[in-house]
């Protein structure tokens, strides 16, 4: 009935079997953007002055949620990611986040990369919502994969 | 040196104390979307018919990501929620979600719907995924929250 | 078009709003068994010889469990546990159990002591499957519960 | 002292040392039932109809539950599930819970797939316990195992 | 048989009814200290230059760990915590750690400021392992405390 | 700009590549101790008798905490445990903590050894603190470890 792989012949959520996919190194990259007002930017950039915590701490968050990502997202496959990484970078108007997680395993960390950003923004989006509680996160989407049957994908193909 | 109310005096990370703030009854309704194609959208909107599980997987994951939010923000207090909903809807080329959490407590629900919103969408993400690597999870934002010192705000002011 | 209360008007999944109902004192006990074979009972009641650690192991993973209620149990509200209990006794061919659960909350504990029998139950299976496989889990239901609007409550009326 | 292999020689509870067994596929098979009255049943059934979310809310409880299982049963190893699936029947006076987990690994899969069955079986509990508290969870044990040193084994021999 | 609350009067391990005691504002500060090497305390302290996360990945896990601390350790009530801040200091060859939780509940935050110890002292272990395995953290232990029906206590009387 | 292997080349935390190291058999003792009164260790070494529960609650918290340590420590990977044991013994003012964490991976099991003791320790502190708030948890150190690239490391040199 369904084209969707986590949905059985019934239309039933299940956890797809992949028991027989091969055990290989995987990669996956995503991206996202807090986007805030100039005033914030301002306030987040002082955490490159001595003792400021603002990215390090949605840089955890964002590690710590990728750990997570099977207990979070149902039907994803528990996983033994080998890095985790998370960056930062500004506009004017916002902070670009970036996540790239690496596995050998039998299926893609793209889920645990997209959720390293988007618990980063969120992380990010509760530090500044005092000052603007108008801040939108958005742009959470895969960049790169490696690895597995389909091989290397980017976005622009 | 800061404005941000989640670092001290110094700069550094900590959890802001609420314990002189009053209990008072609180909402937040957050929203976002899975930007995707027709394609998908179509196969999705076979949950309306018997048996098919898309939205109400995403919709049980984003109730227990509500849920799990103190755990996931690092900055975030526990909060004894009293409600969690999530909505989905339809565009021609996206999923609409909307979340929408309530409590009796010292501090407000914002992260707590937000964290619903992204934890739902990572699911919609996951489970189009193999058919459509290039989605995309956005405009995760407040609409609305009532409740504690500030009252009643709302994104369009 | 439901009578279930953790489903909305449309028969979606939800957490019902519990934000206007009282704070009370509330408990909830349940029980539950263990059936497997007189062997396998008489090597567990070495329980009760010094340092021998299965029923130790099998409360701990009950109370546990009891405070995970809400983060495994995907529409139950979080609650402040106010104290668990969880109790063993035998039979011939099986170790009964039983849990009690106490909260000053907006909604009962049913599910905690539920929750707290069903781990615990587990626990015992998992201690016991290398020599008895076929181990049967059962009986696990609500004896008795107080507070709240509709009171006392017990199995037998 | 002990027959039990998670109590070492001086009775002491102890994780297993798994580290040397064979790594090889693993399957396990277990059931269960939630018994009610045919008024609940009727109203579950509904979930046959567009919309309705009480077994879709039950699986993905029962499949995220498998994943947690070593976090809530203390004695049993991590394991890299490879699938999980939950699935359901109707007899007049009881749902019928069946789950299947599956790995490959050092250790089987039994207490994954008993997990998912008692937390799938509680979350129905948690759904009609308004309209019938007295509604009991049973039968909850292994059905059949496949790999590892002892091979097949199913319930009836 | 036993003056220890946490055992009932068989010497069984329970979770102390604490529904009776009142509500009251509790602060705790604890204390320990992670010993190593001068190289490795001059290393640690680049953290005070632009970009370096030693201190505040362990504040964050500090933070997130007090968070947990009823799921960590077995009796313990959980408690919404209205803040948690950890601190650091250094000596010639030690990293001091301090943490100060509060709530309004009805039980101490003792626990939660020494899970934070603990979890903090942990991950500055990880951190610097890799350079000094002979690092010790010591000296975890409570400083002070209000709120309760015993009152203030010091460490010092 | 730094010798710590936490930090990338700008001094940010990440979890440090092990894709290409090897998976070898692993292993790693750690101790500690918690340093109470004679009148507490008499308390506690009423657990020799039957039904008493305090070292057996601590010893189930360390092995469920040794299951945590990624979720606990930010930089640590998810390692497939292949067993975890805690030990106790006596001094006439301490009760010292033993645990020993094996697996077979691509990462060493320190953290994982060092976290059950911790998690241990601060189980014990939590029962004994009513009769002594005053306990010390401390001395936990790495004594031992086997595997990887480096080889036997034991404290003694």
């Amino acid at each position: 009935m369904s084209d969707l792989s986590h949905l059985d012949s019934e239309g039933r959520a299940h956890m797809v079997d992949v028991g027989d996919k091969s055990v290989t190194a995987r990669t996956a990259t995503a991206s996202g953007r807090l986007t805030t007002t100039p005033e914030v930017i301002a306030l987040v950039k002082a955490d490159g002055m001595p003792k400021a915590d603002v990215l390090s701490t949605a840089r955890i968050a964002g590690i710590l949620g990728a750990k997570q990502t099977s207990a979070l997202i149902p039907l994803c496959h528990p996983l033994p990611l080998s890095s985790v990484n998370v960056d930062f970078a500004y506009t004017d108007e916002a902070i670009l986040i970036s996540a790239t997680a690496k596995t050998t395993g039998k299926t893609g960390v793209e889920m645990e990369a997209l959720t390293a950003v988007a618990i980063a923004g969120l992380t990010l989006h509760d530090m500044v919502k005092a000052v603007d509680p108008a801040a939108v996160l958005g742009e959470i989407r895969l960049e790169e994969k490696t690895g597995g049957k389909r091989g290397h994908w980017t976005r622009d193909g």
